[in-house]
């Protein structure tokens, strides 16, 4: 079933040890977009400025992204510059330019209103708040945020909080939104905020789940549940990663008819594969040319890397 | 079979947010000798001083755990004094007195001369490669070793490296010891200067470990394999954490007729749960008094929070 997801699509210009590229396609919903698109419907909702061409716009039309909600304005597109060294597991942010982003006013196209599953992706969260009261009839809410709305939007973050069915954030800023150092009683906290499910990012480590009483409507699970990350001998690019864990983990959890414990544990699967393709190249070069097989295999080796019995030896 | 192990029998002060202790029983030969205790008989070489009691002996003999090989000196044990703040996952060493370490020179005991498995704790790499030199028919070695030797001791653990069957260390350690930011690249460098598999533990976000062509003399794993750690509400102390981890993989490996894939995957999830068991208390109180029925619960729940499908829902 579709998804809609609301967020960036953006420019970034990024420099690694790899390589160095300049107004290269990226922003969360773009990650997320074309992550999720190998497993379901997707519909887009972002503002871009006039240098967002049809060039741009086809990425996403050629994985058969819905488009028709991404507004243009006239200016200039928002633009990300950072750069990563040695290990690269932290971003140096070098420039954030708003631009078109700065008076972003999300309007979602009545085809888009049957959308059964909605992505918030990190941006303000007044914004994520309107979006999602004007999507009344969704089946599930699944939303991002990060440390600047953590430290400075409290108030208007735990509105958003209140609406999601799960949370996908990173180890630093679950312990931050709990005030609390230990990430197992963090969690704890944080779901009592209001997502019933916490899915906490370890990067290059994997993923984590927490469960609530209220995961699921015909099950328990009383135990966290962990994903690994593929150890990668060439990490290009990590920008995007965790937006691209997101699309693999929640596309999946779109095509299925039910979420259940076992469709969890998958999702939690396929989002560390499409973040494992992510990091491969600059931007979004893997994630638009990736093949349903190569994710398969990619999940098998996952599970390869993780699991006691497998077909190998 | 029986592991010799040599290594630090030392007393620590610790403080962490749960408390504080002064003087408890400690060290990496003690911690690692504790947790391989549940799976193997252990053999001690170690130095102590007249503050080492019958009674701190006795945590070890309860275990039986062989400490004819600990010598004792006229002197004071080694003692480390640290503590944890915030998320507890960096130590911070407030001192470090040697006391009768600093002229350790290990004996082997001719009753320890038949041990089939030899665990080189982290000691001078000198140290290390002599008691290899003394255990010649020992049918596997493995060993650990800390920035401090891989900087300024680079030959000498040169040496030790080329005689590892399994070297276990942490991230940074196995980047440091290979001049390269990436863990996979690191890991076959790292291979190259002579361990037949590297073992990189992470923490709270359990291991990997990597194989050469040389790790199994009958069958080969192309592919890393990554165990989990347990996420814990509750870490007290995660002083010996990583010596718990090693002596619960290699107690297990030293258990077992065959080194196969999947003996060393299991050995593993034996290390990561011996590992969680240790940081619920100060010190090596929960590897005193752990059961071999808790060991298998906890296994089986590393498994059920790793793996797709579980006995659980």
């Amino acid at each position: 079933m579709a998804i809609l997801v609301v967020g960036s699509v953006a420019f970034d210009s990024i420099e690694t040890p790899h390589g160095k590229v300049d107004h290269c396609l990226g922003g969360a919903a773009t990650h997320f977009a074309l992550a999720a698109s190998y497993f379901t419907p997707v519909r887009v909702i972002a503002v871009v400025g006039r240098d967002f061409t049809a060039e741009h716009e086809a990425v996403l039309t050629r994985r058969g992204i819905d488009t028709q909600g991404i507004e243009r304005s006239n200016g200039l597109s928002f633009h990300w510059t950072g750069s990563y060294s040695g290990h690269m597991d932290v971003a140096k942010t070098l420039g954030t330019d708003l631009n078109v982003f700065e008076t972003f006013e999300p309007k979602i196209p009545d085809s888009y209103k049957d959308s059964e599953y909605l992505f918030l992706a990190n941006i303000d969260p007044v914004l994520q708040a309107r979006v999602r009261s004007e999507m009344p009839k969704v089946r599930m809410v699944c939303g991002d945020t990060m440390n600047y709305w953590i430290a400075d939007h409290a108030a208007n973050l735990a509105k958003v909080l209140r609406e999601l069915d799960v949370l996908l954030i990173n180890d630093g800023e679950a312990r931050m939104l709990a005030g609390e150092s230990n990430t197992v009683i963090a969690a704890d906290k944080v779901m009592k905020m209001g997502p019933k499910t916490l899915v906490v990012k370890h990067g290059e480590y994997g993923a984590t789940a927490f469960f609530s009483d209220r995961s699921f409507s015909n099950a328990k699970l009383s135990r966290p549940f962990r994903a690994p990350a593929l150890p990668l001998a060439e990490v290009v690019d990590p920008t995007g990663a965790g937006d691209s864990f997101a699309g693999g983990f929640y596309g999946y959890l779109a095509s299925q008819p039910e979420l259940t414990p076992a469709v969890f544990r998958t999702a939690m699967f396929y989002g560390g594969v499409m973040g494992s393709f992510a990091v491969e190249r600059f931007g979004t070069e893997r994630l638009q040319n990736v093949s349903r097989q190569e994710i398969d295999e990619r999940f098998n080796l996952f599970r390869e890397i993780s699991h006691l019995e497998h077909a190998g030896v």
